[in-house]
């Protein structure tokens, strides 16, 4: 798997291909331009396009500079991946018996997830939730610098309130017990703690660029929570389920980059989504698969990625959702040897151009190289205006042009419309835009919602009917599907 | 001038100490991370501390690297100090024929200070107003990234507001003359335009943290802008003047650096301000010279450096404010020979932690390598509730973790109060905080206004005359002092 090669033989044009470089997370390749560690003179290149990701390691010899080739899947944020759940054993026990004694911060739903979230290195290199000092760079430059004096993204505060009770019984100490409220049950041990204020107002203008209520994370997690943030280094006692019957789907960053080395795959081109899947998107990943084949790839696997956390009341729930994809699969739409179904343990948050960096973040944890964005990514209309709260292009924009990001390989999403000619979902073609139904996911919601039909070739059969079976249920107040919280297993 | 050594000789110890680096903006050297160009392999580095500030330049030879060590001023953002203005000569009046036939733009008060700043370099390397790529990553990232890969900071969006039908009237034109509305002269083209959406909440919101009405800047120049912005390159047609008697004070970027040529300075340390100089802020002033002596500089300078463009209602008008600077330096308070007092031409924000990036960025661009950072930086009461608008640490906090300010120190401010018992100002000690009196600029305002005196050794009685006439003056209607706008000279 490794081969030798002396420097002189990489060339400029090398250089200049690695788009997908990750040299310290900075590099800009189009000029050539690259960093190195004085100390131990290292470089690690990836090159593009490749059979496989390929790592150059070069070492200065007496015979000058040597190249290590090995391959692997992107590297993840600050290096390695963050894992913050106890190893299985007695420590355990000790830990759970040491979280008894200290003093106890409740935790409520949108809190667990990030618990999840950050226990399986989503947002490496972040060890926990944040102190002040990351606080402030997340919602100031969406960026985090590390102590090398590199750059990662952080587009989304993941911070913890507490309220002023709970912070006079914390006092002088330096570790919290986080205790789930649904279970009243410890599940994990917050360290070196940091309480610092909750500017919210601050926090909410900054994050989504608004302060108009209504807002759906903001009224679920924010408003009536405590003046206080809590930082410090997480350890989680044991990893976070939900029993729901998904659990199997939470696969972590670390088992996805198991499988898609498993499976060989050279390109894992990652699709957030919190939205039924129909053929539209179906031809998208479809038709992205094959432009990475033509960019000689040789086996690029999809990462179908439903958000799994807090949604806002009109979003189909995930129990449905992750039903509906599976039908897809089942019928075909996608091909499942070159698709991994998972599921994206984080809340949404709605904040369009800086949610979706978080979004793509995560996937370069999770071992994705190339990220399909579409248009208006994590946006919603504006609460109070009547207008979408966010300009449908500047998810991709932001996207491509922010920090830490740069290793990662943006695909701007292809609009795809219901060819009224072809009876099937087509990308669109302005010049016969007259042949072209656009169909929303308010369209498509309200479609199912009423039993009416869309048009043949929309979605396939048996997904639809999922939706249809989902608003039914709705229907009938007794059996309305209640979200399932998570639990530590 | 001009040493040679040979690359071994750079030892690590050297490496670590370069906290002012400006290799490519970005190095972090306190791990001896350095980045470099492929195509030429040029470094270039600063030392501190040193006689003067130290480049070095190392090229690659047959006989290995090459160190080229030549001493200047801490490097301009982007490497090269920005002039939009059209040189002296025949093309100064064929740029102004040219306008002429162009469709035009009219210019507030405001924007003609936002075209003097872009005009001088103060922005390096903005090159106009904004277009959309910069405002959205000033927006999320205080930030730009250059074409070669590098950072600059660039925190408060300098952009310049079109309504609906002068949008109309500009149609396809690809260039727009300016025209100073105070005067109905032309002072610059903008070329190649690009006109994209104002939207002014999510603006604000980013910019200030808050949406809340009544902050000064927002009142001033946004809620009554158009709904597009307009961006482009700048061609000032000539330097901008106010011809207020206080025009020689407004030493651009360049003159700036070439004074501090002429005074042999090997630092220059920054102090923004925009309220009377105090005998607390002279001792901050002193005493940080003395530091810098200590820390082996041998001719530290001072830039005192009062903002002079739109300021809020109850601060003190520039015209006061420079007097009152004036008679500090004639009492002796200061030390002309190691002070140089200028106008910073740029309008106030009030955007505390997002601005004080900006008065420290543009401070680098007139060759400043420190920058003093107070308690509250640019921040202000809350317009509508009872507290200050940002957290008071904030501000230097953001700044040093700011992108593009790696290779500027930081100088914290040291609290200065009115020492009871020595009857002068001094720096606060909290072991006999009851020896102490605070006196805040509101409370220094108010009894200037009221014609009561301050405790003896705050101000030279020559500086709190000043303040003492300008109440005066102002509680006389008819001689209500109005500020002199910008007009092209």
């Amino acid at each position: 798997m490794a081969s030798l090669a002396k420097f002189p033989n990489y060339t400029n044009q090398t250089l200049n291909s690695s788009r997908n470089s990750h040299i310290q997370s900075r590099a800009k390749t189009s000029h050539g331009q690259i960093s190195f560690r004085n100390s131990n003179l290292s470089w690690n290149l990836k090159l593009n396009p490749s059979s496989r990701g390929w790592n150059l390691k070069l070492n200065r010899s007496s015979r000058g500079l040597n190249m290590v080739v090995t391959a692997s899947l992107i590297e993840p944020d600050g290096g390695k991946l963050v894992d913050l759940v106890v190893p299985v054993g007695p420590t355990r026990e000790l830990k759970r018996r040491e979280a008894e004694t200290l003093p106890r911060v409740e935790l409520g739903r949108v809190d667990m997830e990030w618990v999840h979230v950050l226990s399986e290195g989503w947002a490496s290199p972040l060890r926990g939730f944040m102190r002040e000092a990351e606080f402030l760079q997340t919602l100031h430059f969406s960026s985090l610098r590390l102590d090398d004096g590199s750059v990662v993204n952080m587009s989304v505060p993941i911070v913890l309130a507490i309220d002023d009770t709970t912070k006079r019984s914390i006092g002088d100490g330096t570790k919290v017990a986080l205790v789930d409220r649904s279970t009243n049950k410890v599940v994990a041990i917050l360290n070196n703690i940091e309480i610092y204020k909750h500017n919210k107002e601050e926090r909410i203008a900054r994050t989504w660029g608004t302060t108009a209520s209504g807002l759906p994370y903001v009224e679920e997690a924010i408003t009536h929570a405590g003046n206080w943030l809590i930082g410090g280094d997480l350890e989680v006692i044991k990893p976070i389920k939900y029993n729901d019957g998904l659990d199997d789907y939470r696969l972590s960053p670390a088992q996805l980059r198991e499988e898609f080395e498993k499976r060989g795959a050279d390109a894992v081109f990652a699709f957030q989504l919190r939205n039924p899947v129909h053929n539209g998107h179906a031809l998208l990943m479809t038709d992205t698969r094959k432009r990475l084949l033509d960019m000689g790839y040789k086996n690029p696997v999809l990462l179908l990625h439903p958000l799994g956390g807090f949604t806002k009341a009109d979003d189909v729930p995930l129990s449905w959702r992750m039903k509906q994809h599976q039908k897809v699969l089942e019928d075909g739409v996608l091909n499942p040897d070159s698709t991994v179904v998972a599921i994206f343990p984080s809340p949404m948050h709605y904040a369009g151009p800086t949610e979706v960096q978080w979004h793509a973040k995560a996937r370069i944890n999770a071992g994705a190289n190339f990220y399909i964005v579409g248009r208006d990514p994590a946006g919603m209309s504006h609460p109070i205006e009547k207008r979408d709260l966010y300009d449908a292009d500047h998810g991709k924009k932001v996207l491509s042009m922010a920090p830490g990001l740069e290793k990662l390989n943006i695909l701007p999403f292809r609009v795809a419309a219901y060819d009224l000619n072809k009876k099937q979902m087509d990308f669109f073609d302005p010049s016969r835009k007259d042949d072209f139904l656009f169909i929303s996911g308010t369209k498509m919601r309200a479609l199912a919602r009423n039993r009416e039909s869309p048009p043949d070739g929309f979605m396939c059969p048996g997904g639809w009917q999922v939706l249809v079976d989902y608003y039914d249920s709705i229907s009938k107040p007794e059996t309305n599907a209640k979200f399932r919280e998570a639990v530590a297993a």
